[in-house]
């Protein structure tokens, strides 16, 4: 299990230049205040937003929400986006739900998530929206579901997540 | 479904440069022969190979294997590798597996994939591997199965798909 | 894949005293057809239902409902239900779903579901409703999600399922 | 989540005639040692076994295997085995390959599981198999995979849980 290994993450810029938040900056917070300092920009984006280009946009007690626009960067071979590409904004929107209603000193981890592909995207799709929305929460699990449409509200894809929760 | 909404793509060189495979060219190989031009470099690589850093290395008839090394630009918040790297490994390595089976003139969609994450990967776990096989062939549908693992071997990710068969 | 073997059985009355359909009777009917006749016990239940204690009671274009109620019979060996029970009705629901939209001549077969239990279930639970609703069709596939709740409509459980469509 | 809600059953002979294991048994023994109690009927049978025939047969660490023979009255519809039976054995040697490497004191349920349907299965089909291997374990939670095979040993079913794991 990944909870099992150590998350701490020296903060601060990296070689990379990617900012990297360390673990007792987000323990100090609740979920909800992390997600909407992120929103606010007073806290670095995630690499991946970066290297795929996606960023959060909302966050409320149980939900989340990501934004993004497929481009040709994300193709499979045949053309089309890459499900990998899906599959990121969908576990993105699943885990940030979740990690809204997490008080502070409390941690999350994704044990799962399946993933649902119901209309191919390409760089003509335009604007697409990842919603995530928690199902239910235990003492010490989670489970959420995302919805990734359109900007005509079309669903493309669909997921649920199973994550577990845990003190620091 | 993503089979009913066009997949043509026109081949060649696009806009930012990045060569997209049209499907006359995939439709003339069996799915074999069109993996090993890819491995040989005489077929251009998936742009989202090139976006998140992984690449085909292996494909036999039911089976496939793509390698990568996790970096900071896969990073989520907390200072591990985000689900949806280890999302693009596996979708990769079991829809090539697919492919891998299918006779000149037949096509797949991946219709879904469930995906467990076994154990945390940052940029100091080295090379990964991501090995698709499939499970079961019907006329119209496929299961293959997905593993990740480190270069010990630690399993770090598993995963199943259901991909759907037909003629182009 | 579960298409390429026969679903060819005799109809009528078997040894066991369960009545099946012929898939000749089946292909004469539109999905929807089909589901009424079946809520009206014009044509007989599924041999399961009767083993496990469970009925279809509503039927429309892209919506099924099934209703039951745990009983210590359903019990796993630490007095809660098992969350075979709960599959066995979420996959119905689901299958339903997909069945109710499909034209005279049109099968389909359950590739694959996932199923998340979020609360037990145990013979103080009192009668549970699960409803299917399909959320995508494509000529070839559909994808189906189903709820399970209570009669307070609490969510029990939730599932996604993918069918594989084809003529007979 | 299940494990919010009061597990505990009274044990002994209840109104129905199913024996169900009251929750302190449970605690009191490992993991192992309540499988193979079971396996040599020393415990109680779970009641969903004899509502649909199937059994118990192997324990070892972070393995189980469950025997069956499918009949008429676990078919759906359309004469073939419904998913809810498939479903049952499946989950059933999934936990129980869990459970098998807990210490005394130590409890779990069942979070999600997804099953992929390769093959049908009718009363024809014989005595099936099916075996459950853990694939990963940590301190709150674990992976298993599960197989169920014809006596040939063909694959006619896969799929994949994750549990929570938890101190009594």
């Amino acid at each position: 299990m990944r909870e099992d290994e150590g998350l701490v993450q020296p903060g601060g810029e990296n070689p990379e230049g990617h900012a990297i938040i360390d673990v007792a900056t987000m323990a100090s917070m609740s979920g909800l205040d992390y997600l909407r300092a992120m929103i606010r920009r007073e806290l670095p984006r995630m690499p991946i937003e970066t290297t795929l280009g996606f960023e959060i946009v909302e966050a409320d007690e149980g939900r989340s929400v990501f934004i993004s626009t497929p481009g040709v960067g994300h193709y499979n071979a045949i053309g089309t986006v890459h499900a990998g590409y899906t599959a990121t904004l969908l576990d993105s929107c699943m885990a940030c739900a979740v990690l809204s209603t997490l008080p502070k000193g409390t941690g999350f981890t994704t044990m799962e998530f399946k993933i649902s592909l119901l209309r191919p995207m390409t760089k003509d799709t335009g604007p697409v929206r990842a919603e995530g929305t928690m199902l239910s929460r235990g003492r010490r699990g989670a489970v959420a579901e995302g919805k990734l449409t359109d900007s005509r509200g079309k669903l493309m894809a669909h997921a649920t997540t199973t994550c577990l929760i845990f003190s620091f």
